[in-house]
């Protein structure tokens, strides 16, 4: 267990929008929030899973809802404490200790901001390893283990459980529902975890992984150096296209944002095309058709410049940009990872394959 | 308390489908449930409020969702049951008696196949003296007894608690989200009750005010003589209109049936014409444009020769019917009922009057 600094909070930004892969949102606000937490003299308390007693009890949490909404409404914590203390007391027991649902994007942070507020450690560890856009596309899930009870709470005074469902999907879709009646945007407790759970099932070190992109990229930007060459030689992201923005078609539909961006090449990219397909996070690269990433493994687009993560809602026409790709954890590239979060779980009509694979 | 006899069934089901107001769906398959309950030995234990101990717990049921579906699917009491012991466990003390939140069509029977499925009395009383599209509708909620913790389940596996909420209308929201979720059917449960609210608040002897409707039916069309004029003179029914039903427009938006009938005059009526509209519910009846009345007074069309109940979803062009007003229960007249089931809450521009002031 060790305190968080608040530079690594700057870095932790950075890396979640990195492996936020376009959704999930950059967590601007909840970082302003979080420096915010530290000049009041609080402290995000960052555990290893391995610290965790097997019986422990971790709370794995997050904002579910549409991205823009949390642009509109500053972020507060508070709705995800109410649905922990509505989780507490529907089990009789307290939590030991937070996670996050997903390392990608504004959530990261949320976790952190939970923690202070309730004055419990954050384990070093997601369920995603990045950003996804249900919650049934956890390693938890993923490994069989029940998403409910399931408590949604908002900054209102609503509070609701799901007591129990016939599956992973069917608590997604009910919770969806009852997020969007409430403004499409609310707190979210998932199944008590035992620490045993956190330590076999989850993604473990992703809060520290995020953190050393972050802190990669920084370092180029005041190095002077190239932060994306940085972001391949040190975390292993693999360069896929560089180019500009052409073109970008973006709908909202059954409170998904879906759509593409077209990316005309530059440098070695010089009369070549990237188009890359998102349902919130970026799903599928294709370079002149040819397939060249695609869930459950990470495309980021980053500019150019400075290797800052651009969202797939604000991406648009102009932008000079580079696209990574990164490994997803071997959970969800297992059988029964892609069962879930793989192409066809996203409605595609072919089978996964690696994008280093992909690149020979 | 009494047992019902089984012929106090079918003039229940009668006498529901005229409080029905055209909504609440014909109890046609739930009475057929009834009656073979009653033969496998069960019997419905009526039993009048005044009977219930101030602390007693009152569960207060019904199906919620699209009237259609309950034709699709058969009727059965044990997703209500579902939710009923889940208010249990999550209150932590069982229930004494059952009451149906409308006495109007179906659900006046789900309270009853739900007290000999749970072996409890069924309370002779419902929160709305008629049928009512949402749940915020009730007396309890319009004396502001809170309608959370609300429990909803269906025949699958999935059960859902509103824990709390910031009002009553938030609790029909959200359930109504959750309930399509679950293919727009399942039981829910309202908070408890206790005997004093119920004795207090709700409305009573509804449950025998239905049976002596469909027995004073029922007797007329054994004697050969006019069932209407019999409802008129027995029960303070007012006739509105008589002709032909000439047109009906009835679409599906959000959930509800909404739309109007035309119906051309006959007899006494020949030549005027009466236009009803429809909120799943008969909501405002007007002659040659004049009001004649509206909620949350019951308008109810029956056939003209046997009286039965013509359900806003099944009414047809060609039917000859007979259109009677029946007053709401005083809670539902006054100035706070008013506020919550009046023109008003149904989006009308009008106030209230009751149809017999119209009628002078």
């Amino acid at each position: 267990m060790r305190e968080l600094e608040l530079n690594e909070l700057r870095a932790l930004a950075i890396g979640a929008g990195v492996l936020g892969t376009g959704g999930g949102n950059h967590p601007h606000l909840e970082l302003l929030c979080a420096q915010s937490d530290y000049r009041r003299g609080r402290r995000v308390r960052l555990m290893a899973a391995d610290e965790l007693a097997d019986d422990a009890r971790v709370a794995v949490v997050c904002i579910m809802g549409a991205p823009m909404v949390t642009k509109e409404r500053l972020p507060e914590p508070q709705s995800i404490c109410r649905a922990v203390r509505l989780m507490e007391a529907h089990t009789g027991r307290p939590f030991d200790a937070v996670m996050s649902i997903e390392i990608g994007g504004e959530n990261a942070f949320f976790a952190m901001l939970v923690g202070m507020e309730l004055g419990l450690p954050v384990i070093d560890a997601d369920t995603m390893g990045r950003a996804f856009p249900e919650a049934q596309m956890a390693s938890f899930a993923i490994r069989g283990l029940p998403v409910a009870p399931f408590a949604i709470a908002d900054i209102r005074d609503n509070e609701i459980l799901i007591v129990k469902a016939e599956c992973a999907t069917r608590v997604e879709r009910i919770g969806r529902q009852v997020v969007v009646e409430l403004g499409s945007i609310a707190g979210t407790c998932t199944a008590p975890r035992s620490g045993a759970d956190v330590k076999a099932h989850a993604i473990l070190g992703s809060v520290s992984r995020a953190i050393a992109i972050g802190q990669a990229i920084e370092a180029a930007r005041t190095a002077g150096s190239d932060p994306v060459k940085a972001l391949i030689e040190k975390v292993g992201a693999a360069l896929l296209f560089t180019g500009t923005v052409k073109d970008v078609s973006r709908r909202t539909i059954g409170g998904f944002v879906r759509g593409q961006v077209v990316i005309t090449g530059s440098a070695d990219d010089k009369g070549h095309e990237l188009t890359i397909e998102f349902q919130n996070e970026f799903s599928v690269a294709r370079r002149d058709g040819r397939l060249m990433a695609s869930v459950p493994d990470l495309v980021s687009v980053l500019d150019e410049e400075n290797a800052e993560a651009i969202g797939a809602e604000v991406i648009r026409y102009g932008q000079r940009v580079v696209v990574v790709a990164l490994a997803a954890d071997p959970i969800m590239r297992s059988a029964e990872g892609l069962c879930v979060v793989g192409p066809r779980a996203f409605g595609y009509d072919f089978d996964f394959c690696p994008f280093e694979e992909l690149a020979r």
